[in-house]
């Protein structure tokens, strides 16, 4: 299963099985009746939190549930090498309709 | 120079180096005084594009150009196999402050 804050209702994006995480987020909105959950991803699994998005409004709960908002940022940090390195990140709001 | 129609400030985000993108963003802002540049991507280039977005606002354009607006869709059409795809898409609209 894919990485849920019960509480704060957040999926966190990244390498496992794509059908993890939109089912991930399908059950907040079911099971757990969540009126919004945010979908965040860093770097490469960008393209993934959109998909998942796109997958969970467009098929799974279609006229039930659409995208909100969408935040775009980016985090400076060191890596291993002592460098300055920024990856992007991502925050998709899905809610209720 | 006279700001051109909003259609025309637009960049369609693939394989290429990721600077000619940035490059390519900045110059329209700079070189043809766009009030507006639309970046647009499909699939993996999502995550791309969302770099190409910040590292526009955030390094070389900062305190100039910001992101105004994000938008995602996907697309449904047939592969070579019949069988039916969908890709997701994204538009981020950058524009002066």
């Amino acid at each position: 299963m894919a990485e849920t804050k019960k509480d704060d209702h957040t999926v966190l994006v990244g390498g496992k099985p794509f059908m993890n995480y939109v089912t991930g987020v399908v059950m907040q909105f079911t099971t757990q009746n969540a009126a919004e959950v945010v979908i965040k991803a860093r770097g490469k699994f960008i393209s993934r939190a959109v998909d998942i998005a796109e997958v969970t409004t467009k098929r799974f709960l279609e006229n039930t549930v659409s995208t909100k908002d969408i935040k775009i940022d980016s985090e400076e940090f060191e890596n291993k090498e002592g460098k300055q390195v920024r990856v992007s990140t991502v925050e998709i709001t899905l809610g209720k309709d």
